[in-house]
């Protein structure tokens, strides 16, 4: 997606450890005419499948997801992330280890909000190592519902998850794949895509 | 807002202790019609004030912020729950007491992203105590922003926030109040407003 690979390059900053900043837009400050765009770009991708909900996980996706959800015209599920687990039979949960926080996190979703008849969009701010997106299609799993597809922002191909989420037959569409950053000169590499 | 209460009646659960669940349509799965109505109402209440930015905290506020910031067409910034506070001057920081988690968090903004130009609008689902309300406006007392006002969906109006914060001169404006609730027999009294 042309305009937000100019935007990364315009107002992301590249650090040291493969961290990419892009909190002036999307994950700490969000640029709602922005969301707007990535909103109609995923309805579009995702066209061919019907959506009966969105699905992410607290906190960077959740604002992506509200946006998006007006394009599919659905609810959004979040996951919540959850110092302490209720396990009373009520809840699908699963653990995500957070490459930015260094620490895993249990994190849960009501019974109540997916089902076998739910066809799910997950939809993330980024994909790195994959964790967050395994632990969310183990929770569609464990419910019986339809995985339709992952939709990512920003995905970094230089990190094994894209890969391995599609070598295992999951729908991953990015609107920006990053194959190579460098933190001293800030330059960033997308990949083509057609 | 008259949609919004007989939603809270259909949907909302009250539970021992004070606590309203309305995640099914409000902070776990969310209702994004609902939710654009809500922001098409906040914009007529506030639109007699400039606003630009929308602050909340995350997790549960960042879903309606983004959706009412596309009425005020300005951005959001949610406030974030840190684990380890970076003093390195380039952060707002405040303490926030969870009513539902009975616990206290660090919340930080970025200097980047509140400014003495700006003329913020906090937006929330819930107010209780005050308490996240109390951070928020601390944080934009801090960076010299000017506080247009506290959007609040659901306010408990047998919780002091509220009346504490208009006593302090806050223009508080909340969708629905619930004025009595009873986990007996699931009845909500909801406060007149004109």
């Amino acid at each position: 997606m042309k305009l937000l690979e100019e935007r990364i390059k315009k107002d992301g900053v590249v650090k040291a450890g493969n961290v990419l900043k892009v909190d002036s837009f999307l994950n700490h400050q969000i640029d709602i005419k922005l969301m707007n765009e990535i909103g109609k770009e995923f309805k579009r991708i995702f066209s061919d499948v019907e959506v009966t909900k969105i699905l992410t996980v607290e906190a960077s996706g959740i604002a992506i997801a509200a946006i998006v959800a007006q394009y599919f015209d659905v609810p959004v599920v979040f996951a919540k992330k959850s110092q302490s687990i209720n396990l009373d039979g009520s809840i699908y949960s699963t653990k995500i280890e957070s490459f930015t926080h260094k620490r895993v996190y249990d994190v849960i979703v009501s019974k109540k909000y997916l089902s076998p008849e739910d066809k799910v969009l997950v939809v993330d701010d980024f994909l790195a190592n994959g964790c967050a997106a395994d632990g969310l299609i183990d929770i569609i799993n464990e419910s019986g519902a339809t995985l339709q597809g992952v939709g990512i922002i920003i995905e970094k191909g230089f990190q094994d998850g894209g890969k391995r989420l599609r070598e295992r037959g999951v729908r991953v569409e990015s609107l920006a794949i990053v194959d190579a950053m460098d933190d001293k000169t800030g330059e960033i590499t997308f990949r083509h895509q057609s």
